[in-house]
């Protein structure tokens, strides 16, 4: 183990710390030592990595000393709480929380739309909100072709958005359901079983969520778009890891719709999947665990004669956060991002 | 049971048929006879009304003589099988299938929106699309205000939009699936328990779902708006028998926030439900059962200075379906329309 990179996973014990480690062995991230952090609540716990039992330790100022790269994905006051301390100890960071996403000197990248942006970066980069990713691979590559004017969206969010725990709760709740019982309520405020409900992160005045706001401003960061007219309604479905998204897209021209095919079909980390005979188009049930994100249902908006139509459907935890977040890592690597001195001047917490 | 009129359910072990029996008996119907009819299949059955148990009888020419008022939910191939015949023999139809719905001598009537249209009837009357009547019901009132430019919608549908055995077939497949068995899937292509997907009625060659198309053209004929611009992506959700819908609307000028909030509370059939504090949007496990369509999330949207977003859930079974033919049907008692002289001309099947 002494060639490649020293790794720590901050969060090694969440839904996507998870699918973090099993990403970092499936492809073959060129690491020397990984280590696996969490709070002292879950600090004990073991996890297999390359064969071996791994046992998760606490987080601590000391465990980030000799590491080289700490992917993180703890929530927001851990990043913040640790981000100082890993970039003065001389790691990169790639931050899956919102605690950074908007900060100017951090790099807020999808590898297949701004990979040059992580060039930027003073330490920490941060990982887009899952639905903005999702979005953003399916839409960036027409934006390129015909800039897009105005975008709208109506999401289909699933459980593991909100986490582990809300997964599990999803399926208790629909047992109780299913048996005429009250449905537990801890990780969402109402049941979500059998039911939909506008995302429940916090309002702001003009009355769009955190949710929605992530959206709106994370895809003017990374498109470089920052006047970009979008907006958002997000709302969670009883699924339990694939988000799903309705998307229409107003252009200044008529953008064909076999042009869009095309150029989707063609687009790094996506498939068109459309089967208009037999009603077929990406679906949670079948998107979860891919790493592609799936989009189709490619129409010419009847209202509007330079507007699209589409749908997709893609992994939450996968693309929308744990695989993005180790392509990140990836480009680091490539690029040779890691180096010391690219990381002389630390953001500022 | 002399006085009052002579009312025969066609459809009458449905889902439909079951709420339309319920609601003549909940909101006191004027019935001096009620006959229940349904395919040779169905009949023997028995259902309670007003606490008596009648048998229900299978369809036939003679089962409608004697007959004043037909409603019919037995699907469009029934009702066209039987339409000219309830019609020569005198009766009044009103039809929930969408056979008759946009044949230009068949009113499509929302009592809140278009009563007036009623009283044109040639012995057909047609009730909306359950999305249709929902999405109608909130954004009619502001169009009244200022006319409506553009209307984008995303829905969230209910299981019970392909009948009963769609909503039984939805929890056998939650069960399955918590059991890590196969989900059955006869009443939709694809399980929808823990899933959604894109609704399934036909496409057509501009991509659009029979399902979008009835939203587009039944809401253009019941506003009398022929020209009105509407785009739909109608998706289903693992959810048992309310829809929601998000609503995109753009206007010639700003519509302010406060005055739509003012117009929506104060419109017939409405409830205006948002707590923004506690993130309290209209949801459907609370929308089932209700006989209002529940609006909320009312706010100017950001991509657009003349933009409206909002959203909606509403029972899919009761406004959308029972609930608004049983108001038509007491609308034809109002205004005196089942009188023979409106029944003269038939309508041509």
């Amino acid at each position: 183990m002494s060639e490649g990179i020293r790794v720590a996973v901050l969060g090694a014990t969440g839904a996507v710390g998870k699918e973090l480690i099993q990403l970092l062995e499936e492809r073959a991230f060129p690491i020397s030592h990984l280590k696996l952090l969490a709070s002292a609540r879950s600090a004990g716990e073991t996890v297999s990595f390359r064969g071996e039992s791994l046992t998760v330790e606490q987080v601590s100022a000391e465990a980030f000393r000799d590491v080289d790269l700490v992917l993180a994905s703890a929530g927001g006051s851990a990043s913040k709480a640790w981000a100082q301390t890993i970039v003065e100890s001389g790691a990169v960071l790639v931050d899956n929380s919102s605690a950074f996403r908007m900060a100017e000197n951090v790099p807020l990248v999808v590898p297949e739309i701004n990979p040059q942006a992580a060039a930027q970066h003073q330490g920490i980069l941060a990982n887009p909100n899952c639905t903005t990713i999702l979005m953003g691979l399916a839409v960036f590559p027409l934006h390129q072709y015909r800039p897009i004017q105005r975008l709208l969206v109506a999401t289909y969010q699933s459980a593991s958005g909100a986490g582990a725990k809300a997964m599990e709760e999803v399926k208790a709740q629909a047992r109780a359901i299913l048996n005429d019982e009250t449905p537990p309520t801890e990780a969402f405020p109402y049941p979500l079983a059998f039911n939909v409900f506008p995302h429940n992160s916090p309002l702001n005045e003009q009355g769009y969520c955190q949710e929605e706001m992530k959206m709106v401003k994370e895809t003017r960061k990374i498109f470089a778009s920052p006047e970009l007219r979008i907006s958002a309604t997000c709302v969670r479905v009883p699924v339990l890891r694939a988000h799903s998204e309705a998307i229409n897209l107003e252009f200044a021209e008529p953008f064909p719709v076999g042009k869009a095919k095309e150029i989707l079909s063609q687009s790094p980390g996506l498939t068109l999947q459309e089967d208009w005979e037999n009603n077929y188009f990406p679906m949670p049930n079948e998107t979860t665990g891919k790493d592609d994100v799936f989009v189709g249902r490619i129409r010419q908006d009847i209202s509007h004669p330079c507007g699209l139509e589409l749908w997709l459907s893609g992994d939450q935890i996968r693309k929308g956060a744990a695989l993005n977040a180790v392509q990140i890592a990836e480009l680091l690597v490539k690029d040779n991002l890691l180096t010391p001195t690219t990381q002389s001047s630390a953001v500022s917490v």
